[in-house]
């Protein structure tokens, strides 16, 4: 009896533990997805596009749908499982960060409608060179995020937030850049603005990966980071050692 | 024997009972704060009160404060009580949803800013009307959700969410008209520029009042309505009658 009893035990763990490993899993998938419509959204505006612009907008239903099913999984797995410690976090983490995955395809879709009217209207005589240069950067940091969820990898996670800090100085930048340009030449000014609002979408992509990277920490460390200074995040962690998985519980 | 263990079951349930209550209760009063957030706001940018848009920001301080403590209220809840059913509900809407009334608080500081921004080099010529009207739209609207999730009442979410759809077309045609104007008189044009910037701040804090108003159908009802079409909602919702609280899980 005992051993079966065992045997059942395991049993449990193991599909526990598969089904929190498939949880990973799908949100990485839906961040892939996620990550597809930004580079899609940029090449739609940057080589005129429609085509890609288009398929930003069918992966957003692929997108919802993913969300939406996430979600449901995830109170699915605290009703059955009642996880604790860093599963619970990671549920939490996940709960929380797929909502940014979902905003950021929806920054993605609003980018590729600017693309579809620039491609329409005609493009702006200024701006590219901003929306490819924060687009790398924003791009970049939204594959490190998910690259910092995969390896649970908090030094990445931070240096997701540095750069955010980063790219929101670089957007006001170029957003001053911009509005000098359309005052002194007031002929393009719809077009212009739609780059300003690609801008917009972009620094709030970054915005979204920053509070993906605050997920990671506090999901591998139970530290929340959210609303902290940069200098002291980095104090606290550095006080701190990450706890392992250690703390997991089975059941 | 069985009596002080009834009665220590009692003691549990009742204190749980109390600690969901307390839950709703902080919610609700950090959506009280919030409200208060974007009332100052707008009267920063009405009113050229630079005093008001201090107080915003000043009010931004306690609102990441409650957001940060309920979620670890929440974390608590989860990990002792493992709620269930309705409860379980009531634990994930919250959590989704205190994101969306942190999220109006930033909006409401980057309108405070504006108010700043226009105290500070004068007024726009264009501009406060549209902000008067969408901005009371908008507070009815946050409101009404905050109501709405005293309540658990459907209807009134489902106002909300009708709303949001108007004040979206509302603020297409606001910006339409500031945009003309700017082009004909280019003269103003950061000053206007900075009217549209608090539009849009208000057309997206109208988006998060209805993100909460589709977690209170979920609360309540069960379904998860989000990205779905307002007329397929109405029709579900019309099928299935809400469940009541009478599946929550008494421990």
């Amino acid at each position: 009896m005992q051993t079966q009893q065992n045997d059942f035990k395991h049993h449990i763990s193991q599909r526990y533990n598969e089904e929190l490993e498939e949880v990973r899993t799908r949100f990485l998938s839906m961040g892939g997805l996620v990550e597809l419509q930004v580079e899609d959204a940029l090449h739609a505006l940057l080589d005129l596009d429609s085509v890609k612009a288009v398929a930003v907008q069918e992966k957003d239903i692929l997108v919802n749908q993913k969300e939406i099913e996430i979600d449901a999984e995830l109170v699915r797995i605290l009703a059955l499982r009642q996880p604790a410690a860093s599963d619970l976090r990671m549920v939490m983490a996940v709960s929380k960060s797929i909502t940014d995955l979902e905003r950021i395809g929806d920054e993605a879709v609003k980018v590729g409608r600017m693309a579809e009217d620039l491609t329409r209207e005609g493009e702006s005589p200024r701006g590219y060179m901003e929306v490819r240069h924060i687009g790398a950067q924003v791009r970049l940091m939204l594959r490190d995020a998910l690259d910092a969820f995969a390896r649970l990898d908090i030094e990445q996670a931070l240096t997701v937030i540095q750069a955010d800090a980063d790219i929101d100085l670089e957007y006001q930048s170029a957003m001053r850049t911009l509005m000098t340009y359309m005052m002194e030449d007031p002929r393009y000014m719809t077009r212009v603005l739609n780059v300003l609002w690609v801008l917009r979408a972009l620094e709030r992509i970054g915005d979204h990966a920053r509070n993906i990277c605050e997920q990671i920490i506090y999901m591998v460390n139970g530290a929340d980071i959210r609303h902290t200074n940069i200098a002291h995040i980095e104090y606290s962690l550095l006080k701190q050692r990450p706890s392992s998985q250690s703390d997991r519980k089975e059941t």
